[in-house]
């Protein structure tokens, strides 16, 4: 299989864990592959530092310029998502990355990007547990899943609140790469799972 | 009670989530409490640019110069702690934070740089599972407690591998907030708790 390209975008107060998780998750399963089954990227909208939820600042890899297809979308969530959704150079980059890509997934509130791009219509999805009725007004067909850890819809997939973000990764990586690979990655991470 | 400070040391090649998780648990703490209860901070060697493990960049808030005392100090682990416990510049400052904090705590390899500082000496401790060994040639004397996610010596803590760090942040928030902040965090995180 050739290598996998998974980009993680990230903007101004992007939550931590949002990213963070997904970021170690597939970093961990390319390094146990010897960096053969994949390849992690941050992108930003320009090639500055971000300013995270509560202050971490991150420089992304890469500008949105500068890249132009992946095989795997994360847009993680963050009360940022609210200005993401009303920047539309931003919103219009991520819906052509998100038609090229295999898999595409949000974390948390990053679902109301997912949402406004309309990729939830007549869906099944999960958000953050403080974030369904403002997914719900950008999308009114969503169909709201609560008890899920995350959702898949096969192209794209929702993962409940922050820590989810971690579970859903390892289910992509299973998707991908089987469960022993899952395994593998999550044992390095010392992660417990709930599913 | 007055506002507690937090510092988490950044190094180059640091474990992203050994990081991560403890800035995510205690800066959801902090925001819950309207930022009254804590504040956290990123302190690394120099107030530049560090490339985490897999190449995440990261901008401490501050340089170790700028930092002299904190109550609470959390030094996670990776590849890069084998560097931190030659650098006797930081190591220095890292025993003198030690010796000023209230609480210690390593996550994951961290724990090479707590035993170098002795302060695991007849000490149970804790640490990714692949990583005792390197622990108990730093200081033979430590007594190794594979099957804790974390080790609660009073002052110094040690936590297991990687996301064990979420885990002992959390006892952490509950030892100086209680139960009910411990639970709030955990909630809004949705991170299902392994102790």
């Amino acid at each position: 299989m050739p290598k996998l390209k998974v980009a993680i975008l990230l903007f101004d107060e992007v939550e931590v864990l949002d990213f963070a998780g997904p970021f170690e998750v597939f970093s961990v399963t390319a390094q146990l592959s010897g960096y053969q089954s994949l390849e992690v990227i941050t992108v930003g909208k320009k090639h500055q530092l971000i300013r995270a939820k509560n202050g971490l600042k991150v420089m992304p890899d890469i500008s949105i310029e500068a890249l132009d297809a992946v095989d795997i979308l994360v847009i993680p969530g963050g009360d940022g998502s609210k200005a993401v959704i009303q920047d539309k150079d931003l919103m219009a980059w991520i819906a052509m990355m998100a038609q090229k890509a295999k898999t595409v997934f949000s974390v948390c509130s990053g679902a109301r990007i997912l949402a406004k791009l309309g990729h939830l219509a007549h869906q099944k999805f999960t958000t953050h547990h403080e974030v369904f009725e403002s997914v719900l007004s950008l999308e009114p067909t969503a169909i709201p899943d609560p008890t899920a850890r995350f959702v898949d819809n096969g192209k794209f997939m929702t993962a409940a609140g922050v820590a989810a973000g971690i579970d859903l990764s390892l289910y992509v990586v299973e998707k991908y790469f089987g469960v022993e690979t899952r395994e593998k990655t999550a044992k390095y991470m010392e992660y417990g799972e709930f599913n």
